[in-house]
């Protein structure tokens, strides 16, 4: 039996059976380029929207480690009860890396408590991804910057909750910018939100691209601890009490 | 016209009516004596559960800059509506201070993005809650610490993302300690959890405990901005496009 | 006698007087320009390097409430005793102001613990300062974002640590960005960094950035509270004590 | 050659030497407890005060990934240069654990730039460490909280730049509370800080505290990135330039 990170890529994986461009970069689906970048590391699987219970059943989801999640034209066809298992999976420990358009799915407004609405624009242009904390694990082995020839411009602002780590902001060729890499716990779980990955455009062949997921995957996988009790609790120390 | 802040305080109000103990300590309802404590500097309403659209209706939110929140038994009671119109003022600015029992109302997890689960005991036992920020507006006028001589114990772990600011921490004679003045920014909105306050306790008369919440006021009021601009976005600079 | 908060503007003032392209564009020195933006509001003196104790007395550093600083070439003239004196005020609650070049100043770097390098450059380039954190009041009355038409260039990676609160976030027509906006506290002062304002351009009469200075100004004025007391503590409540 | 990551715990080496009751409980010094704690996970050094360059060469230092601190009674005899190394080691990404009395050392006062003071008292009293980040890798392994029959207290304010991450909180017996362990990143370094461990009591054998350290040790071990380029940048986009 291994013991290594158990990965499953999420993809709503309707993009490329709808359209000739999507497909002809990326023939076998958003979700295969991505597990390609982690097979030597990860043991991964995949799971795409239009399966049985969009792909991420109970069991599944409790054997998943770590969940990437990519969705963009579909949000709305995750049912509520999908939303409701991988959210109490993340507060139990799994790791959730949510993707580019990922911002607006159901899951991540759910656990940043805010619009996660934003600025966007298809141009073709390019984006510079600076790192803006060095000796952060998920940037490990990444330069000063990621340069994407061509991208959907996100610009701020971005309506988040403030990032517990701050670790990549976006330059756009158009004059905006974007908090590109936020780290944030909810729970016991750790999510990393990433930006780049419109689906006309080859970003997840980029290498410097799947090594920061790849360092995502390893900076939030469980710890496998006990939920921590909640409810009624007994003293610890004797209490003196009330004076009758 | 005048220029103070509009505080709106919201109660559950249903322990009052319903325990002789509770109304006991507030005769009026809890929500006039956290309205006693604001009096002098701004221009206060309360609402109350029972009320149509549980007091809080678009209109009564639209003149609101900062809403006080005290819930405990009828969480569920509040409708979905009424959090929703809540959640979208808070995200355009409005403040909102939870107080207590609050962290589990609906409004305060949809804020949060997380259980908001604790522990908690009642056995009328001693909390001292210590000033652990000391610069921070919200204990302006505060010394080192806030003694409470019974008080409901709230204990760690509590399920909440990691506050911006942490500004104050209880140490419960039971043995337990537990973060009790948190700051948080969502969207435009600044929201302050402030943990003392069980219904069957003096608390609210307290006047250390009234000048926090007076502080938290000023701290969470809304700077009334125009709301961001989100959306598909014209570039600012030139973009060179696509090579063909 | 007013109740206004107490600014003190200081200015190395060298570059004014031995450059003519800087005395043409601050006649009277960065130190006016900056004062003349906060006049209105408080109540502003000035200091320069150059004075006796660098213009910084125990005296006057106790009438202040709010320290702007700007400096730029001479850092190291300004005596480690003066430095003394300022760090001490801020740990008891004075604000600091840093602008600009002012990331390298003695007393900056000694308050955050790193070497706040960064990347420049002096291109005549514009810069385009977006603010992430729209409901803060350090932003409040700003747009979406300020534009600069020419300004230094200073691109990240800024090393200091992660700020407290994230304000704005600069683009930069050459490609880089940059953090402009950062808010920390350290002891019972406010500390924030301003990242415009290189001494060849007139940036300090653009109306948005004193806006901005006015703003932190405020957010940064102190409480006026006891500072904490430190040392061997009398215990709160019994100890058993060891069995002997 | 191992990859295992290179640990040198750093003592005083002072309290042992001087005090029967302290060599009672730490007869090898508490340098040798720390490392029997670390030993089998890591490559352990030790180093101490009265050795040349403080026991922390050049060489030594380039040599460590992470570096563990136990001081008290002797930071002044630390050389600032000693401390001037230590400093440029972690902006460089080596890891530091400061223990206990350790945050009154020179180094970590620089790299927090504060005062790092706070309340103590020798009393022989419970201390219980609540876990308050429990998703966090540095608490892996440990339950809801460390109970330690006796130990030197430790109250707020402790005046620290608030962590950016909180992972455990102290209750006191004697009725205090103290932010027992934090979590900084300074440049490339990351740094925690960890209360417990008076040298009068064997804390450092206690198995939980040992995994905390080791954890913590995991935590902060470098990235072995590039250092950051600073200083003047060429432009990486034509910039139009100033119209003459």
């Amino acid at each position: 039996m291994s013991n290594k990170i158990r990965v499953t890529v999420w993809n709503e994986y309707r993009h490329e059976q709808e359209s000739d461009i999507v497909r002809g970069v990326y023939p076998n689906g958003i979700h295969a380029a991505i597990k390609e970048g982690l097979d030597s590391e990860y043991d991964v699987q995949v799971a795409t929207l239009d399966e049985h219970d969009n792909g991420l059943s109970e069991s599944k989801l409790n054997e998943t480690d770590v969940l990437i999640w990519w969705g963009h034209k579909a949000h709305g066809d995750v049912s509520d009860d999908t939303v409701e298992r991988v959210y109490n999976r993340v507060l139990h420990g799994m790791g959730l890396i949510v993707l580019h358009s990922g911002h607006f799915s159901k899951i991540f407004k759910k656990l940043m408590g805010t619009s996660c609405d934003l600025k966007w624009r298809e141009a073709n242009e390019k984006e510079r991804i600076w790192v803006v904390a060095p000796g952060h694990p998920i940037v490990a082995g990444i330069g000063e910057y990621i340069e994407l020839p061509e991208e959907e411009m996100y610009g701020e602002h971005f309506d988040i909750p403030q990032p517990d780590e701050l670790v990549m902001v976006s330059w756009f060729e158009g004059g905006e910018v974007f908090r590109s890499g936020c780290c944030y716990t909810r729970g016991l779980g750790k999510i990393f939100y990433f930006r780049p990955g419109h689906e006309t455009y080859p970003t997840y062949y980029n290498n410097d691209i799947r090594r920061v997921i790849s360092n995502a995957v390893a900076w939030s996988a469980p710890n496998h601890r006990e939920y921590p009790k909640y409810g009624n609790a007994v003293p610890l120390e004797t209490i003196k009490g009330r004076a009758e």
